[in-house]
């Protein structure tokens, strides 16, 4: 279906973009993969333009000569889509790094894609404004993704996640035209909503090349705990009632005793003690503008933990102890992939079901002879499932796991959730699609692609199969 | 292009929905307008099913036969979009009005669309919880309206709109299949976002029969306070100013003096004072559940207004009075309806922008002679311009103030507004969205609407122009 890139390809490229156009091996390998297992398909040529209407120069050129255009940020994805599957050009947003403008009067900021996202954190809160969805990798990852993936992290859970900070965006459709998709607004009831049609839809649409985000009051002051659990289903039972009290956390995760153990290994520190009788723990933050609130917070959260089997509950005194937790809790993906061959799954539930979901997803595994490790944003019933490889054969791992994926996704859906919470479905969801979607919701997101990109030139075998 | 309605139809219509299927001229009658201005078109014939797959019969039949169906619910609208401006069938949703389910577990609430908006609010806040979007509309609106028109109200400012509330929808397409839009989830990176292509595209892309919305914990304490400006914009002004002090309050509402005096007149009760050097009046409110914060929030503001020249500050001492002063903001709409032939624009800025846009409506009723009366959300830039025709002759006023409001619409896109915060752009507003959109953008939402509804019957002529 796609053109190979040719020599004349080539030289067009080099024309646009003296300079920012690579084929050289360094680049072709960097841009060849994400942050998802150890998958790579290398892309015939880098380019790195650094406005919108270069970027609308290479789509047009692209769209008339049918070469596929993977768009690349910070490649920390977890689903695969920054991979050039169809090798062609890898269009990598990385110059795109400018913040353009943080609006003070309106609480709000314009910015590039390329911008790192605790960047665009950091300098938002010197004007004291909060910017709240931040991913584990944040140091790292671009806005641009986040808005792509809709990005969710430990806030979303009381801040929401990166879609509720979206109001318009400037993109660079397929075909090469330039649209905003919105206005700088806070309610809007003008058409249909491009805006968040954009948000999430990794990059299968349009490149993203402004961002227009609203911004909150930073709060002042939070309070952390970590509590152990002897028994992980009643951790997950724990997270709802907390809700149910009217509580609202800033942040409640939940982490499996392997997450934590093989965090310390990874980390070569041994954070927090684990009893041998620990099954799991959640770390749960409140924050807000008034320290009293915080500890009546606190106090409602410690009588909910009365009705648990609990040990002792750790409260963060000090900042440095709370950098501490929350980088335990950050480094668990990363240690899990350190520690063995894994697949991650991004399950999402209502958060009552969360229990239901960890049973299931360890009788699967006692079902197909696989061992896994949960984490992951309890409070917004997100579980991220990370299967072990561990002793598994390659047919094993091949060939059955993705019917016990696929029975595991089933048992979400039932639950009234989804496959994908925050990591987007890009290449390693899309055979599962058909479990929360029927035929006919697929066909009108196959339409819509084909609307915006006629020729599926942007980011091709991703979300869909063929 | 469309069929009118054949003996044939309404004997289908009939034996499909006997005894929910009428002709009668006084159901035409009531279902040929909404609240919008003094329009109607009479529709051929009502229908009121009870059930999705009923809704499926129906949109099969009509699509199969190309007759035009207008989806309709309270018709409390003010964009015309429940007009039936091509004839044929009046879908009404009026006995789609129970609330299936309140998940008190999971903090979440499915309701079918045609349930009064405050029969909702009241049913949730019975298990202490929250759904914040109420339009001032909300003792006779549906909930469905409210989902269509991605409706706002006075809390939006803090909470958010419609749209931040739903997580999924069940939806009969117009060519007659039923499909969920997403799934029970806090957060969902699966696919393109269906769910938010559905709200607020004005029954144009599929008929909504059943809502899950998120919900929150009611807060328990508020506090009232109305503020008297010797000087519009200056009211104008100190509404960002509040924001950018860090406080966020749950209602800031914007009234200029005429708007209070019709109020006044048209409920007929003096609710406050209205001094003679009075331009304009903010409403101020601020909620949440520890009464020394609010107390404390109140203080900032109070801070906040010193730097403006204000007239003494009306704190509400009691419920009652609290209730008085609500009920005088939710009654401006009508009171301005009941004074004179009018025509509301529904005008959204950053909110930094609104004195500025106050302005420009004052300055080009100047040039085109026309009075206006503001009122509106001004904590998020959404400003409700009320255009009197007073004097104005019927040739001013049919073929000289479209360009009055075009000239204002290109004012508001100047300041990054766009033409509609909450209303909806329905029949009467699609003639300027090539002001915020361009041709491409439009051509973008055109094919979305031929993907759902290739036939064009569902809620004609509404959104876009021929």
């Amino acid at each position: 279906m796609f053109t190979s890139l040719l020599e004349e390809h080539i030289t067009y490229f080099s024309s646009l973009l003296p300079e920012r156009c690579f084929t050289d091996i360094g680049n072709i390998e960097k841009y060849s993969h994400d942050e998802t297992e150890d998958l790579y398909v290398l892309p015939e040529i880098v380019l790195k333009p650094e406005t919108a209407e270069e970027v609308a120069s290479i789509l047009a050129y692209c769209n008339m000569h049918k070469i596929p255009v993977t768009p690349s940020g910070a490649r920390t994805g977890l689903s695969g889509g920054a991979i050039p599957v169809e090798k062609g050009v890898a269009l990598s947003m990385e110059r795109f790094n400018r913040i353009l403008h943080i609006d003070e009067d309106n609480l709000q900021v314009t910015t590039e894609p390329g911008v790192i996202t605790q960047v665009l954190q950091e300098a938002v809160k010197e004007k004291g404004l909060f910017y709240p969805p931040d991913p584990a990798s944040k140091g790292s990852c671009f806005i641009g993704g986040n808005v792509s993936e809709n990005s969710g992290g430990p806030k979303a859970v009381k801040y929401g996640v990166t879609a509720d900070y979206v109001l318009n965006l400037e993109v660079v459709l397929p075909t090469g035209e330039i649209i905003w998709t919105g206005a700088n607004v806070l309610k809007n009831a003008t058409g249909y909503n491009l805006t968040q049609l954009m948000v999430g839809s990794e990059g299968t649409l349009g490149i993203i090349t402004k961002i227009v985000l609203r911004l909150i009051p930073h709060p002042t002051h939070d309070l952390l705990m970590l509590v152990p659990f002897y028994n992980a289903e009643e951790a997950c039972a724990a997270v709802s009632t907390i809700f149910k009290k009217g509580i609202t956390p800033s942040g409640l995760e939940f982490m499996e005793r392997d997450a934590l153990l093989w965090t310390h290994d990874f980390l070569g520190e041994s954070t927090v003690n684990i009893g041998e009788n620990h099954a799991a723990h959640l770390l749960i933050e409140v924050d807000g503008f008034d320290p009293d609130v915080l500890m009546n917070e606190c106090s409602d959260i410690m009588e909910v933990l009365d009705g648990f089997q609990t040990d002792e509950i750790l409260f963060a005194d000090t900042q440095a102890q709370k950098d501490a937790l929350w980088k335990l809790r950050r480094s668990v993906g990363e240690a899990v992939k350190a520690n063995s061959i894994y697949k991650e799954e991004d399950t999402v539930v209502p958060r009552y079901a969360l229990p239901e979901l960890l049973s299931h997803v360890k009788r699967i595994g006692d079902e197909y002879g696989f061992k896994s490790v949960c984490y992951g944003h309890a409070g917004d019933g997100n579980l991220h499932v990370n299967i072990i490889k561990g002793e598994l054969s390659d047919h094993q791992w091949n060939e059955e796991l993705p019917k016990a994926i696929r029975a595991l996704f089933e048992e979400v859906v039932n639950l009234n959730g989804t496959l994908s919470g925050e990591h987007g479905i890009g290449l390693v969801q899309k055979d599962y699609m058909d479990i929360p979607f029927t035929e006919k919701s697929l066909s009108l997101m196959r339409h819509i692609k084909s609307i915006f990109d006629p020729n599926g030139i942007l980011n091709p075998g991703k979300i869909f199969t063929e």
